[in-house]
């Protein structure tokens, strides 16, 4: 048989992988938790139709579709298909898309957002409003791979339902402050609110160009203002409306000099007013403890997606060339489109695989988070090992990874399974130990070397 | 719209089950750890010929096979359908199941043993032999969903290759003992060798009987020893041979009396002398420190599968009326099948959803694995809500799960939140508390309230 491989798009983890997703995860998750967030976890499938139409036309097409398989007796996917083919009529059907139920009722989980909104309204009698939690699981897209872009990847998120106060933006800008500080990763909480593109687009002649100003606003980072007023020019936007768009990417400044150059712009409008209103009320709320995180308003995030409607959020990893680690933003309304209407919220997103490669390239990860096995009893004889067996289960009930060789074998064998394994010390245990109670602890790292009693093993590692 | 409902046989887990899960998942893998085993994870989805044939013809039918999708511009399960209908012979191929390729490529994972083999075959050049890995992940399978069985579920694995020392059946066996003992789950792990059953089936006239031996032996739990017999009968074993069989699963007692009478039942049978060599090996390092497991002998025991080649285990719960919680033993070949031969090696698995029913029966789990959030701040007005929010910020520092009430609400509805969230503390901190510097603090479970200084609020809910 040929060479396996991974589908497309998919990674396995090693260990130090592992270990240091875990770091980021552990952190993220321990924050969530003294804000009062609640974990939830739901099923990798859904049916479809909890999931069909919710992303789109190209979101439905990325949407990983599961065979119908083994619900009843000797079902296959084979036998789906022939059953939906077995007329002329009900396999064009299928071929058109209209009764692809027949072969697919579920499918892959696109993102957390809908399996939370599928939950709540499934449960929002039982559940405590506002009702906070997070959720960390892996999504699946049918995206084409591309470097930094999976098929399988982690999301983190964490929302409050069910709650219309902005202490809740302010929250999660502390959440986020705290543990990109935890993490030690520096970055710009960049903030905005809709309020403030409503009344760019009242000002530039009415909310029905809010569309057209957002989408082109929101490339501006990758190709600048010239061709963000070239762009407009071309969505029918007049000279003097993109000029009024020019002025207001053009605030610059601290906070402070932003909001006046905004009053300046945008004087008697009251959308305007309402945007700063709460954008000065989550900077005043700004978290003390966590010197590594600035709050920055930025007037030119846009956000793609539609549904946001009050504050909005995006975290730059300061000193990396990378693009948002993290995003967010307020909404109206969860669960309308399953059946529970007037569920507003607000959440943050924490873009896992982009804050590895952040620690990664500004070499963060501290180092015992790649820590393997501590200490590698040799395999020395019989009666030898047999004392190591014990030796090694006293460091493990201490919390103490100890690994015994698995078999008789030369030092040298021995010596390159642990230094291989990167483990820190080795202890020896031949037939003088045995006989005089002793260990002899080498340090890999300084090759330093010490005999000692066999209950002081433990202190020597430490 | 209609509400919206789960796939069948899937589930949501909320906070506290989701709390439990990973109390569970947290002391198994901590065990996992200072036993030397490194963590692995592998995508959900496999390339289907990597699933497909590993698991038998049952198997097969029961992995969830998922529709092309996305490869290329344009393509949905539609078009991929139609490509292979496009003409007659192949859509009569794809009904015979002959390029079910056309329209699927991947399936998700059916268990961790077989993406484990894949991945130690594709990188066994970089990996250091013995190569112990850990695994915790879910899995999903098209089965029938009953009481207890589902189609997604998480396994829980640790298996040793590259090494045919018995000392790695020790320690599996010591990882057992100690997470059950940390657990608080009394349990036998049972232990027995696929060489004790090839002997009996030689004593039985050959070692073609061993298959209808076992197969037979499997069912004695749960169809008793008569209806074994009549079954051995039907399989075509005579008389004699049944008797053999008999004796040998009436064998009784200790571990050192059921050795002794499994000798003079397979006296010098070499087979024999070899399984019972590898039981007392195992026996004799039975770890000291996990006064909740006991290793016993159990000669009935054949599990499943017919990879297992020596030492197989089998864990069950103490005084819980539940099947085995944990079984594994040792193969002679993990990746041949995907051309990297002469690779045995020895695993266990944990099974979680099964400890988790035992533990929720045996009322096992400590109390503030559920712990919510520990401290609720009343909203109490703007100036009093800064103050609680600096206040909550301070507790959440020193790792103290802390919540301010959204909105300026009158306090039955404040304390009703925290009742409903079983919050176990309020914080009122009123104009008068704002001025003095305090705040109170009300125990919810006790009723008692006291006045405190605010930097002593930490302490006071400790």
């Amino acid at each position: 048989m040929s060479k396996p491989t991974l589908p497309q798009g998919t990674r396995d983890f090693s260990a130090s992988v592992v270990r240091k997703r875990n770091y980021i995860f552990n952190t993220i998750r321990s924050v969530f938790e003294v804000y009062g967030f609640q974990p939830l976890e739901t099923p990798a499938m859904e049916n479809m139709e909890t999931l069909m139409g919710k992303y789109g036309e190209e979101g439905d097409k990325l949407i990983f579709k599961i065979l119908n398989n083994g619900l009843a007796e000797g079902a296959t996917p084979e036998k789906a298909l022939e059953k939906a083919a077995r007329s002329r009529e009900s396999f064009e059907k299928l071929l058109s898309g209209k009764n692809i139920s027949d072969i697919t009722e579920r499918a892959l989980r696109y993102d957390l957002t809908i399996p939370f909104a599928r939950y709540v309204a499934m449960n929002h009698g039982q559940l405590t409003f506002p009702f906070k939690r997070y959720q960390i699981q892996p999504v699946w897209r049918a995206d084409r791979p591309q470097r930094g872009r999976y098929r399988e990847f982690y999301q983190c998120d964490a929302d409050v339902v069910g709650s219309r106060s902005l202490l809740n933006e302010a929250e999660l800008t502390g959440i986020y402050a705290t543990t990109f500080t935890k993490l030690g990763v520096p970055v710009e909480i960049r903030i905005n609110s809709r309020k403030i593109l409503a009344a760019l687009a009242e000002l530039c002649g009415g909310s029905d160009k809010m569309v057209d100003i957002t989408v082109a606003i929101d490339k501006l980072d990758k190709i600048g203002l010239e061709k963000v007023k070239a762009e407009l020019a071309q969505r029918g936007l007049d000279e003097n409306q993109i000029n009024i768009i020019e002025r207001y990417l053009l605030i610059a400044g601290s906070n402070t000099e932003k909001i006046e150059q905004l009053r300046a712009l945008a004087s008697n409008n009251a959308t305007a007013a309402q945007g700063l209103e709460e954008i000065n009320f989550v900077l005043n709320y700004q978290p003390e403890d966590a010197p590594l995180a600035e709050v920055v308003i930025d007037f030119t995030l846009a956000r793609g997606l539609n549904y946001y409607t009050g504050i909005i959020f995006e975290v730059k990893a300061k000193g990396a060339n990378m693009g948002s680690i993290g995003g967010g933003g307020r909404y109206d309304d969860l669960t309308g489109l399953f059946g529970v209407p007037n569920l507003p919220g607000v959440g943050i997103s924490f873009g896992v695989d982009r804050i590895y490669d952040v620690m990664e390239e500004l070499n963060l990860f501290p180092q015992e988070v790649e820590a393997s096995t501590k200490v590698l009893f040799f395999n020395l004889g019989e009666a030898e090992c047999a004392k190591a067996f014990q030796l090694a289960q006293e460091l493990r009930a201490r919390g103490i990874s100890a690994e015994l060789f698995h078999e008789q074998a030369k030092f040298d064998k021995q010596f390159k399974y642990a230094e291989k394994k990167g483990i820190q010390y080795v202890a020896i245990l031949g037939s003088e130990e045995l006989q005089n109670g002793t260990c002899k602890i080498k340090n890999q790292s300084t090759g330093e070397q010490n005999t000692v009693a066999q209950a002081d093993i433990a202190s020597q590692i430490q």
